[in-house]
C-alpha cells in the first residue's frame, strides 16, 4: 500500500500538539477538565466566538459528544431529526436510541436538511400516540461532504426557533467545512444561529477530542453531571484543553483544515479530468467520485479508501478522504494511478 | 351521532365477560397472574395452539406488550425490523427507544414485510458501526388491514429461522385476521412459525388484555421480572385470566372477531356498489376507502371515523374500524348515508 | 382456607362500581382518557383538592404511576430519595432504574422520610460525580403501615422547597391513611403540601386504577406523550375514569378505607390481648405482629398472610392486611383461633 | 503548593510511553482498535495471563468500561452486588443505573466484598417483584486502598460459580494491589477467577486507557457493537493499543505500580512514627490517615490531598494517594512538614 484516503483519522496528532502534551507532562494538574489548560482553551474558543456566554465542555469523541449533546436536551418522549444519511441515524450503533430517544431519519438529496423537511417530520407527528420532534441534527460538512450557506443555516435556526425546536450542529468536520471555498460561515455565526454546536478536534489534527459549544441557557445546568454519568469526563481532562489550547493559538485548526481541503481539491481537479462524475458535490475533504469497478478495483491495490454505494453493476461510488496529515505526493501518486488506469 | 367506526375499542367487553367478572367479584384471588383463572386460561389456549410447551403471560395492553416482547429479546445493540407503518414505528410515542432499541421501519405498499425487506435491513446492516437486526415485528392483520397467508408466514419465518432473527407477530387483530375468509392461518401455525406472539383480547372484546405466547425457549426466563418491572403486572391479574378464559370458552374470541369482519365486509360491498376505491385491499375488520371530500365531511356530521391519509385535493382515505359490537344497523346507516350522497 | 389476610386487592371491586360498568358497558366513548366519565371523575376529585389548577391522569397500575411521575420529573442525573423500605427501592423490580434514575433508599425506624434523612441524602451527593438528589418520595400510609401527621408532611414540604426537591407521595394506600383515627391531613393538605401524589384505586374498592395528581407547573406538560410511551395509557380509559367518579360520589372511597381501618383495628385490639407486640405502630389496614413460630404456623393452616421479616429463631414478624372487601367475620375466626393458641 | 497527594493522574503519561506515541504518530493505522499494536498489546496480556482464550477490549475510560461491562452482561431485570463504597455505587453519577439496572450496595468494613455479604444480597431478592442479583463487582485494590487475597477472591469466585453469579474486577488500580507486598495474586488467578475484569492503565502511567478482558464465553460476542454505542471506540483506537503494547514491555506497568507502593509505604511508616493512625489498613498507594484538624490545615498549605470523611469534631480521615510519577522528595517534604506539627 502507497496510502491511505480512507479516513481522516489515520494518523496522530499534529507534531505540536504531541511536542505541547510532552513539555507539560510532568506537570500536576486539576483532573476532570478543571485545570489551567482548559481554562485557556475555552477563553481561545469564546474570542473565535465573539461570546462571553457559552459554556464549552471537551469531550473525547463525537459519538460521545452526540448522545450527550442529544439526550441532555430531550425529555423522555422527544425525537431529534435528521438527515436519513445523518451520523447518529447509521453510524453510531444506536447510540441516540441506547439514550432513549428515537431518531427520526429525513430522505434528503444531499445529506442537508432543510426547514421543508422538518415541517414534514412536524406534519407527521401530531398528538401524544407519536414522538414530539424537540431537536434538529445538522451536521457540517455532512456526511456526503456537502455543507451549509449561511443563508441555509439562518433559514434553520429561524425555523427552529419558530417552532421552539433545538439545533444541533455536528462539527466533527467543522474545520473542513469553515475552510472550504464555498464557505460564508463563520464560528461567531454558528454560536449565533445554533443552540449548540461542537468543534472536531479528532478528524483535525488532535489526537482525539471535540469542544462542545452550549449556547442556549436551557441547556448549560448540571452539564459536568452528564458528562461524567456518561463515561465522557477524562480523569486527565487537561489533555483535551491543552490540546484545543493548541488548537486555537496562530490559527493552527484553520491551517490545518485548509491543506486537507487543499488536497481534496487536487484530486477533484483530476478525477474531474479523467472524466468520472461525483455522487455528491464537495468543496470538502471528503470526495465520494463514481468509477468503474476496474478502475476501483485496480486502485484498491494501492491506496486504501473505502465504498460507499454500488451505483450500477459496472460502477462503484467510493469514498476518499483527505486529512491535515495527507502529502502532496499521495495525492499525485494517486491521480497518476488514475491517468494510467483511463 | 348516529354511531362510531372510529375503532374497535369504544365499548367495554361482551356481556357474558362483564357477567363472569361480577360472579368472581368476591372470590379471593392470588395476585399477580397466579390464581386459578389465568390457569384454566392458559390450559386453553395451550389446546389452541396444540402445544404443551408454550409460556403464556396476560398483560393489560398492547404498548405493554410489545415492549416487553421486544425489550425481552434484544441485547443493547440489537434493533427490531418492522414495515413502515408498523405500530411501534409510529403510534407508541417511541415506547421501543425508550428501552433502548432502534426500531428499522421498511417501506412497503400493503403494511407487510417480506424476506426480501428484511434482507434489505441485514445489507444496510454490516458491522460493529451499526445496529444489529435481531428481531422482525410483523402485525396480522396489520394497522392498514391487510393479513399474512400461511405461505407468507411460512417464507418470513424460513428467513428468520435462517438468519437468527426472532420472529414476533402482534396479534392485537389477530381474531380478524383468523377469521377472515381470505385466511388460512390457524392459532396453532402461528405457533409453529414465530417465536412469540400475542393474541388481542382489547380490541376483540374483552374490557383490556392481551396474552402473549413466547415460543422460543431463550425468550422464557423470569419472564415475569420483566412484566413486573415494567409495571405491566397487574395487582389482580385474574381479571385479565378470567377474560381469556372465558373468550376461549365455546369459541368467544372467533365468534367475535367474524361478527367484525362481517360488518366490514358489508360495509365494504356497499362502498364498493358506490363506486369509490379502496387505498388498501382488507378482508379484515378495518377499511380505507378514499371518498370525494364533500362526501367525507357530510358522513363526518352523523359518523365517528378518523382519516388516514390526504390522497389529492379532491380526496381523502379514511379509516372505518368494526368491531364485536357494531350492530348491523349502524353499517346500514352508513350506507345508506352514503347513497344518498352518490 | 377460611380467608385471606394477604393483601388488600385479592379480590374484585366493590359491586356498585362493577355495576356502574356493566349499565354503561355499550356506551360508545372516546379512547385514551378523552372520554365524559374521566372528566367528571377529574372535577370531583378537584372538588376534594379545593384546587381547579391540577392536572389529574388515571393510570391503571402503581409502578406504572410511579415510574411515570420519577421519569417525568427526573433529568438523567437526578435521583430520588426515599426510605430504604420505599416500595421503589425494594418491590418494583428496578422499575426506576430501568427508566435510568439513582433510588437513594436511607435507612428510617419507621418507614417514614424526616428532613433530616433527606439532608443526609444531600450531605452525601456534592458534587457531578454523585447523583444529584431532586426529587422526595414518600408514601402514605408507608409500606410499614405507618402514617404522616399533617406537622411531618409540612416539615416535608418545607425542607424540600427550601432545597428545590420535587415531593412525590406515593398513595396507593391513601385512603386508609386519610381515614385512619391517627389522621390530621386532608386530600387538600396534599394538593398544597406535595408537588404531586396518587390516589389509590386498586387497594381500595376498584377494579384497578391510580389518579395521580400534578400540581406543580414544571412537571405538567405533554404528561399523556409519557403515559403512552410507557404503555399506561388504556385503550378503554374510561374504565378508570367511571371507577373514580363512581369512588367520589357519597364519599364511596372514604368509607370503603374506613372499613378496613376498623377491621384492622379490631385485629389490633384482639392481637394485643393475647399479649403479642407489634413491629411497627399502625392505625392503618397493615398490621405487623409479633407471632411465636408455632402461633404463626398453627394460624396459617386457615389463614393467608406473609411473613415480613424473622425476628430471632422463635419469632416472626407477620403481615396482616385488611380490605374494603374483609368481612367481620374473617376478623372474629382469626382473633378465636389466635386466642385458642394463646 | 509543593506537590499533590490529591490523586494518580495528576501528571500526563510515563515519558517512554508519550514517546513511543511521538516515534509512531505518522504512522497510518487502521481505526478503532483494529491494528497492529492494538493486537500486539493483545498478545502481551493475554501471555501475562498464560491464555489464549480471551477476548481483550481497550476503552478509554474506567466508567465507561464499568459500565459497559455491566450492562453487557446483565438483562433488563438484573442487577449488580458491591460494597457500600464501590466505586460503581458512588462514584460514577449513577452511570449503571442510566443504563438501566439497579446497584446494590452491601455495607462493608473494609470496602470488600464476601460470600456473606453477596449472600446477604441473595437473600433479600427472591422473588419477581425484586431485581435478581446476577453480577458481582469487586475493585482491587479497593476504593479504601484494601486488597484481596487469593483466598478470597478463590472464595468470592467459588460462592459465584455455584450461585450463576458473574464475578467482574473493577481493575482501576490493579497495579497497585499486585505489586503490594501484600499480595499473592497473578495476572493469570485474576483471568483463572474472574469473569471479566479489567487492568487500569490511566492510574497506573498512561495517558489514558483501560484492558478490559473477558473470559466468559457468555459476555464475548458482538461486545464492539457496545463499544460502539457507549460511544467508547476511540476513532484512533490504536492509541490505546499502543500504550498497553508499551505498558507490558519489559515489566514497565508493574515497575511503576511497585514505584507508587514504595512512596505510600514511606508515607505510611513517617505517618505511623508520628504517631497517628490509619481509617483503613492499606499496603497499597492509597492511604487514608486520621489527623487532629489543625495538622490537616497546616498541611494543606503546601500540600494536595481530599478529605475522605469527618471522624469526629478534632480529627479528620484524609486520603493521600502515590503514583508513578510521585517523587521521593514530595515524600520527605510532607513527611518533614508532618513531624514538624506533631
Amino acid at each position: 500500500m502507497i496510502c491511505s484516503f480512507n479516513n481522516d483519522y489515520s494518523e496522530g496528532a499534529h507534531p505540536s500538539i504531541l511536542q505541547a502534551m510532552l513539555e507539560s507532562n510532568l506537570e500536576q494538574n486539576d483532573g476532570y477538565g478543571l485545570d489551567a489548560h482548559s481554562e485557556r482553551a475555552r477563553a481561545s474558543i469564546l474570542r473565535e466566538l465573539d461570546r462571553t456566554d457559552a459554556d464549552i465542555h471537551f469531550i473525547p469523541g463525537g459519538t460521545q459528544t452526540n448522545l450527550l449533546a442529544i439526550a441532555a436536551a430531550l425529555r423522555p418522549h422527544q425525537a431529534v431529526v435528521c438527515a436519513q444519511t445523518g451520523h447518529i441515524n447509521v453510524h453510531e450503533t444506536g447510540a441516540i436510541e441506547a439514550t432513549g430517544h428515537k431518531v427520526l431519519g429525513m430522505e434528503s438529496p444531499d445529506g442537508k436538511l432543510t426547514p421543508a423537511l422538518i415541517q414534514a417530520a412536524l406534519d407527521r407527528h401530531t398528538d401524544e400516540h407519536m414522538v414530539q420532534p424537540k431537536m434538529v441534527y445538522v451536521s457540517n460538512s455532512t456526511e456526503v461532504g456537502t455543507q451549509y450557506t449561511k443563508a441555509e443555516l439562518e433559514a434553520l435556526s429561524r425555523f427552529c426557533r419558530l417552532h421552539s425546536l433545538y439545533l444541533f450542529l455536528d462539527g466533527a468536520r467543522l474545520g473542513s467545512a469553515l475552510t472550504s471555498p464555498d464557505n460564508d460561515l463563520t464560528m461567531a455565526d454558528l454560536a449565533r444561529l445554533t443552540d449548540l454546536f461542537y468543534i472536531g478536534g479528532t478528524k483535525n489534527g488532535a489526537l482525539f477530542g471535540e469542544a462542545l459549544v452550549i449556547l442556549h441557557p436551557d441547556l448549560k445546568p448540571d452539564f459536568r453531571f452528564l458528562i461524567k454519568q456518561r463515561g465522557a469526563m477524562m480523569a486527565k481532562g487537561w489533555l483535551l484543553g491543552l490540546q484545543f489550547e493548541h488548537l486555537f493559538q496562530n490559527g493552527l485548526f484553520y491551517a490545518l483544515a485548509a491543506h486537507a481541503n487543499e488536497m481534496a481539491a487536487r484530486l477533484r481537479a483530476g478525477i474531474t479530468a479523467c472524466g468520472y462524475p461525483f455522487r455528491w458535490e464537495s468543496a470538502t475533504n471528503q470526495l465520494f467520485p463514481i468509477l468503474p469497478n476496474p478502475v476501483m478495483e485496480a486502485l484498491a491495490e494501492d491506496f486504501l479508501f473505502s465504498t460507499q454505494e454500488i451505483v450500477d453493476q459496472d460502477h462503484t461510488c467510493v469514498r476518499l478522504v483527505t486529512s491535515w496529515a495527507t502529502k502532496p505526493e499521495y495525492v499525485e501518486a494517486f491521480l497518476e494511478a488514475l491517468k494510467k488506469l483511463a
